[in-house]
């Protein structure tokens, strides 16, 4: 493999959605189950942006997505909510810890390689939480510049093209089978990083066995590691 | 003002172009007058620009107008350079030294502000530019996200739609005179940097006299002191 960029997905590769989502809610909708409000409402990601995919609606960014499947939830679980109670909540993926290995794992990749974050999460959020968790990252590509979501092709050539490199030089690092399905037939190479919690202690992850991959780790560091970086 | 991103143009305002290109010219090209030969190929930059922007040709990335420019200028000079010289000579620009209060005038800016590269160069290019120089962005934005160049309103537009902030919420911050009066046509507020070497010893660089803008500052460390950050 001639690597040249690696690309991270976020949200449940880099950090923790779950615990970050769960600990946000609590306060703002103290009479719910916040662990399970947020799988709820994360159950609802890929059916939203399924629906921009495959054109059933125009482009929408993903915090206006959130919004959508927010008020949808709400009105099922029938919370109420006023309309500053719901931005706030909106927000809460804005702002998300990381898995404790991603800042020392990349800081190590970083050192060898040119790192990007790329997620479904709108270029304005990724700038924030990559900020606001102090993530070493070189640049923020966001499916927005593609204005589609993955795992359509487009996003992660758009990614390759824009770093001037050809896609099998972008090794595309996630916690999600359909992620690196998606970057495999966009002609990059893959990386699966197994994150066993992601989807809170009660779900079950993607786990190595059901993915096809050209690498495997069980963390930053150990991707680190087996991508030869000091 | 009610500032949130603080935008900064690279070639000239955050680094010294004049100076690392003459200097990675003199082994590649050891006839001619690398300070001299790095001006002719920057007079050419602004001009090449234009052509897109008015439509005159087709989207072209900068390295592709830096290869044209370079072409020309060889020619006039007749001096000769093999096909990986010129490909060489083009990267040049991807790689150039900081100013030496950029990088910590920029980290102070960044405490308090989102930072973020707003340039002509390519994606590719500034992300190699930015990482070389080890720049503290919390993102890079190209004029090439926007399809053009800059004094265009599209790109300084662009760079706020993607930060989901207003345009009066950027603060540009250029050494030149014409960035700023691009920036501030689209709603943009303006900072002004003197960098009275920015186009070598011999030749006038803009002055603050000659500048409209909303914050005037003779060097990022008095930016970020006018901008109350720690």
């Amino acid at each position: 493999m001639d690597i040249r960029v690696v690309a991270f997905d976020i949200f449940g590769t880099t950090v923790d959605w779950y615990t970050g989502v769960a600990d946000q809610i609590r306060p703002l909708l103290p009479d719910v189950d916040a662990g399970g409000f947020a799988q709820r409402w994360r159950d609802r990601y890929i059916p939203s942006m399924n629906r921009v995919r495959e054109g059933e609606r125009e482009w929408a960014y993903l915090d206006t997505l959130h919004r959508e499947s927010l008020d949808d939830l709400l009105r099922e679980l029938d919370v109420t909510a006023d309309d500053e109670t719901r931005e706030r909540l909106v927000r809460v993926w804005h702002r998300l810890p990381a898995w404790p290995d991603s800042v020392s794992g990349l800081a190590r990749v970083r050192a060898r390689y040119t790192t990007a974050a790329l997620s479904n999460g709108g270029f304005a959020l990724l700038t924030r939480l990559v900020k606001s968790a102090a993530l070493p990252f070189d640049c923020i590509l966001s499916a927005e510049l593609a204005r589609t979501y993955k795992p359509d092709a487009a996003v992660y050539r758009t990614a390759a093209a824009l770093l001037d490199v050809a896609p099998e030089q972008v090794l595309m690092v996630a916690a999600h089978r359909w992620d690196l399905d998606g970057a495999r037939a966009a002609g990059l190479r893959t990386a699966f990083v197994e994150r066993p919690r992601e989807k809170g202690p009660d779900r079950e992850a993607d786990r190595a066995a059901d993915v096809d991959c050209d690498l495997y780790a069980d963390s930053f560091l150990d991707l680190a590691t087996q991508l030869d970086t000091p």
